[in-house]
């Protein structure tokens, strides 16, 4: 097997620390250092800091995208498992980091879209991939019988998204995982009741 | 009238510096800069970043009390209304500010919480005393027959202020409203229905 070059232990460990210290505090030299490489080769790979936060963002997305894939694209589960599965994964991942953290796709929300165009648009169609696969499993629902024919996909995919991301961050700040039960029971008891 | 104090000013500045550039981003050189005050002056009113931090985060709560008290802890109005007014005044807001910014509160969640502890403690005690102007509204909704007996208005609250939380975070993102009116339309059309 080949050996990781400095660029992708730039990329790996920098996404690391980006997600533990926030975009803006995370400086270039504690990302070399973290990657042990020599400050130098984070300017030979990445034109700029912003740069670099694009590509973290992409690494960050592919596991957010296997994650997807085996739950709400998931064809061999029934239509609400998948969503089930979804949110209990999620809620896994949060405790995994000891409900630190966060999503890094919400953190770069709050801090990073004011800041960079290029990252906000980035964003927009992450965010836009992750509804249509919450649109996909409603929708799957729906023909399975488990909604309503005149159900909402759309409508209910974009706030099933938005709500996940304020649930994530509020038990991000009590570092529990209350909001995130609490968002799995009125998802099924309210929302696709 | 008395003139403003350089730790007023350097508060009331640095309250929109850190909201339009993000707590980490926002330098104390920057603060001082926009208050148009000596760089001393900021370290010889606040012991560090993280004490103004402090500062600025019940000044802007300030605000947002006010808002509650206008809205959802307002008597004079039917319990149903008062939610509605909430959202919209929120929505008014996001807009005077272009869209851009979000909520100082979710976005001091998403960037400091990992790292201040002092400033973690805060916002939970500033989150659940909005959760807690929610639950007066829904119980005298309840009250008011608008929403039944057995409703839960403790879980509902919780979800519906991380749901809010979730839908600035994206509005902020795509720049536009959708996520807000998408957020008004379920709660009144599932959440609270």
């Amino acid at each position: 097997m080949a050996r990781p070059s400095n660029r992708d232990k730039i990329l790996a460990e920098g996404l690391k620390v980006v997600h533990e210290r926030g975009f803006a505090s995370a400086s270039v030299r504690e990302i070399a250092q973290a990657a042990q490489v020599p400050l130098g080769s984070f300017t030979n790979h990445f034109a700029s800091k912003e740069a670099f936060g694009l590509e973290i963002l992409d690494l960050y997305y592919e596991q957010s995208h296997a994650l997807l894939a085996v739950t709400l694209l998931n064809e061999a589960l029934p239509p609400l498992e998948r969503i089930e599965l979804y949110i209990d994964r999620t809620i896994a991942k949060l405790h995994d980091k000891e409900m630190r953290g966060g999503c890094l796709l919400g953190n770069f929300g709050a801090e990073v879209t004011d800041h960079c165009e290029a990252m906000r648009h980035r964003l927009i169609a992450i965010f836009e991939e992750i509804r249509q696969a919450l649109i996909h499993a409603l929708r799957a629902a729906v023909t399975a019988g488990d909604l309503p024919a005149d159900f909402d996909c759309e409508d209910t995919a974009g706030f099933m998204f938005a709500s996940l991301q304020g649930a994530i961050l509020i038990s991000k700040t009590l570092r529990n995982d209350i909001p995130m039960q609490r968002y799995k029971r009125q998802v099924f008891g309210r929302i696709l009741h």
